[in-house]
């Protein structure tokens, strides 16, 4: 068999979640990780059995035995890294969104394809079981034409204010996955995105420039229109639904929960909520996700979420952001 | 039992359903129905025994026994008879929309209002026992504050080009019990509206001015926010859902289905598509409706969906006609 | 429109239900109710129009207008009403069980079969619609050929132990229903009986002879197996749900609540329990019950459910009796 | 990290599958399979890097290495197996059943506790998250008292005739696992048992002595009841469900599926089936029964599922096949 050599810039929680998920394959060895506070998880790194644990994600990228790169540090730095990687020959997986920059992410779009490596676009939930059944019910019009998409996605507690400073705000570290999921269910580009948004959970959200509850109305190019309701508290557990209405019919997808078990008393009829966050609900999917791109470096094969995606769900939050501050609707510019 | 004596304008298929809704309370009494086309139900109304079969309203307008007029004439009418019925001191039960004219809208509100008779407006679903449930858990909070209102209502087949040339078309027609509802649940006046829309059910809708897909995004008073999707061919039947989420949970309601049967093969597992179209799904709430109008006359309250209901709802509908044609967020003027 | 002029024997509470469904079917005229104690119900009886009410049936016997008996009279006297009714030439609908005793119930089939009347027994449960389903895609073999048959029948609160001493015990008050139920949908008689029991509910019980949980093994004449479980008290509601299985499937009808509404919270997800009793789940099915049967005597045809029906069901249920005292599988006799 | 050696004796389907989920645990250390047609296994064996495939089990009984033995070899070898083993001081994870008579099981039982190795019986399904639930719920009461147990247990496809000639049987190869599961749950022993049994899906199978449909019903110590379904040919999938009734409510658990996806047609509404086997239903229950072992032998506790848990569900088999075969209601012995 095989066998591909890793290493990860940034070891934050998506960091090491892909590590925990990459120990357990047999045909890849993640021989190094970088992290400015490497220290602070040597033990985890040890247990592991991972041979380097540095500071500087350099190191990596001069090592001829690493074949790829997964790139989970802070989104500012994902350009600088995408280039490095790019320029060393080494294939990419990168974590959403690529940057906050449209200019920025151009151009390491440009060295990506000059170089020919492989890059994949951490949008996970495109690899949950639920969404591939629903894309693949809509891609093969079990459901005909598609008319309307519909997106719920809520997360069970909403970040820190600090965090929202440096995510980029709601539409860039939250929606984004929304934006994907639009575009990788119905297979269309996004071109008019309108938003109604308030700061409800948290006021204060106002304070670091951003909301936290969204309505986000969405034209796509073939006419069909989607609509995604995003919040940053549910408090009975991740909202996580779609569903997809055409001629011939519609498809839904239901939340996970964590045992089909319903309690009936002379009270009530209780049944499981929601499973709690992303860890619980896409566990599989980041699995998956991680087994798809080295198939594509195995087999020679496009990854399953190229750069493009990502430039487009970019674009798409960015649009989002727009409209939220002006209240018009805004035009995604589709990059060719 | 004190017993009420009633007129019906119009005896299309919404005015003979009341009818035949009526004949069954022991404590009403249908004395005359009127239609241009009056000899066409001849025989329906004799089999239920309806003594006045005429072409002309004035009748039961200057008939001394009467206590409450239904007007269910096209929409064109409704004015003219609300004020006939109100100077005659009539109780006025109208359908839906009041009419297609904030002034003259208006102007009959004014003289009911100094005749003091008692309105309602035809919003069925008010009285279906699912919103009704829905609307109980948003108002006693146990969804804490509400968030976002999301409704989706589809049609199982969309009616004739002919008929949206006189309906007012989709907001009109359609849409309008969604906002109806958005307020009768969320408690709250509607202020803003934007509306995504598109043909494309059947393109030719254009011809008629009018869009057969809608996506709604509603701002309420306070500044939470509402989502209505509207289709005019939901292939596999009547789709009436509604949820509302809030700070402490969501409460959603969904669609009925014929029985609770459900089939498993070596190919699928089956369950019911939910009921047909509006005559079987509200079969109940239209029943309830009448009695809670007949309550209210003969208990001195105040109507369950009220003049001023009509009104709004029509408002919002004006203003997501607007919002569709002009592609802009429309302002709705609050009714003091 | 031909009509039917009806008596009623017993004016208890399913005589009393019966007649107000019959009051509101146009062509359906109830001349008469006979009970001991009619002075009891003369407000109810006169507000609904009822012209004769009186304490002894004998004056409905001999009254040429009256077309149909309800027998709804305590169960030890039914046979001697339905001999009576028979000898008048009068059709029939009697509760069931039709008698305590195997004898006497077949001296009144002889009697019923020479006059020629047309009898309709009591099982309502025939006539809702979601065992009506299950049947028919059992009797279309959309599950193939039946394997095993299925029955859970939960009260939701234990008679009085008065009323048990009189009513012939769980089998013949309660489990009746569901011996009818097996041979409705499997459309086979059952030829062998096992039953395991025990007083859990209230140990009391055993004081007038009887149990209040039962489990009973069913075997039918193809050799398929059916299997009914039986509980006097589930506080959560009128537990009654059915499964059929075989070859190419299963087929199972859930229970029916009173509104499809869901309720998240962080506590829990919360949904309607099953409808409290017999009166509200089976509502429609007495309805549609007496609907057939007038149909059948206005058309000529024979009725949904048959004196023999009620013979088997009779039969089955004292072979429960029988094998819960002894701890033996008891064969049931086949009526030819 | 204190790390265990292993060997597992019998290298078919079991036995592979428990080697495959050691082979992830870092703490465990498979050192010997051994297997009379080892050679048929050896290119599986070396991949996942089993230093020692051998054909005669004597060699890790003598391997002072080795801390705990799987027994997957046939049933008819396992009271050896467990003798040797236990002899040797080794831990034992045994597979069911135990052995086909009672006498060799209490051999075995005697030499195990006179050994004091630990010992774990695989009922697999103790694990599963759904039954842990529904354990859970029933235990701390929260149905009440326990009044009803009632299990659905079938199989997707029959086994070959030639399986059946070897495994026991019916309520040896298959109901054994509801057997163990009644017990679980309830928390009861089964005192007795009466079964009603067919053979519906293949009459052929009579010819091996055995049966392939049976409805058995049980009584618990405590006078509560239980009733277990059983087929061998579920066309729509593997279907496994449990309820727990009493006098404060009722628990079940439905059946898994691969996904919450549902479709809506204008034919139909659809969604998954049952997980196909107990390959896919309870793979995450064999990766917990086998963690659970290996914490008892490190924690020195308690094994979850003991030896004495496999006589009592071997005891209702046999009961149970008497049942069958007289169709009289057995006795069950209790192993004091």
């Amino acid at each position: 068999m095989k066998k591909l050599t890793v290493g990860v810039v940034g070891a934050g929680r998506i960091g090491k979640l892909h590590v925990e998920n990459m120990v357990h394959l047999p045909y890849i060895n993640v021989k190094t990780i970088s992290d400015p506070m490497i220290q602070q998880v040597q033990d985890w790194g040890k247990d592991l059995g991972i041979p380097n644990l540095v500071t500087d994600p350099e190191e990596m990228m001069n090592d001829g035995d690493i074949d790829a790169v997964f790139i989970c540090s802070p989104t500012d730095t994902h350009v600088e890294m995408i280039e490095k990687a790019a320029m060393a020959g080494k294939h990419i997986f990168c974590e959403k969104p690529i940057s906050f920059s449209d200019e920025e992410t151009l151009r390491a779009y440009k060295i990506v394809q000059e170089q020919g490596v492989k890059v994949q676009i951490g949008f996970n939930r495109r690899f949950d079981k639920n969404y591939a059944k629903v894309k693949q019910y809509t891609e093969n019009k079990q459901i005909g034409d598609l008319h309307i998409l519909k997106i719920t996605s809520r997360d069970p507690e909403p970040p820190s204010l600090d965090y929202v400073k440096h995510s980029g705000g709601i539409f860039m570290d939250m929606s984004i996955h929304d934006f994907d999921m639009a575009r990788f269910v119905s297979g269309q580009e996004v071109t008019e995105v309108f938003v109604l948004g308030a700061a409800l959970v948290n006021p204060q959200i106002t304070t670091v420039g951003d909301i936290d509850t969204a309505l986000i109305s969405l034209k796509f190019a073939d006419g069909s229109v989607g609509l995604i309701d995003n919040s940053r508290e549910a408090v009975y557990g991740y909202d996580q639904r779609i569903e997809a209405f055409g001629t011939k019919g519609a498809v839904e997808s239901k939340n996970e929960t964590a045992t089909s078990v319903k309690l009936s008393t002379a009270e009530a009829v209780i049944e499981d909520q929601p499973l709690h966050f992303f860890l619980e609900r896409y566990n599989d999917a980041y699995i998956r996700e991680i087994k798809e791109f080295f198939n594509a470096i195995l087999e020679g094969t496009e990854t399953s979420c190229t750069f493009k995606d990502g430039i487009m769900a970019q674009r798409i939050a960015q649009a989002a952001k727009e409209s939220s501050g002006t209240g018009q609707v805004v035009a995604v510019k589709v990059l060719q």
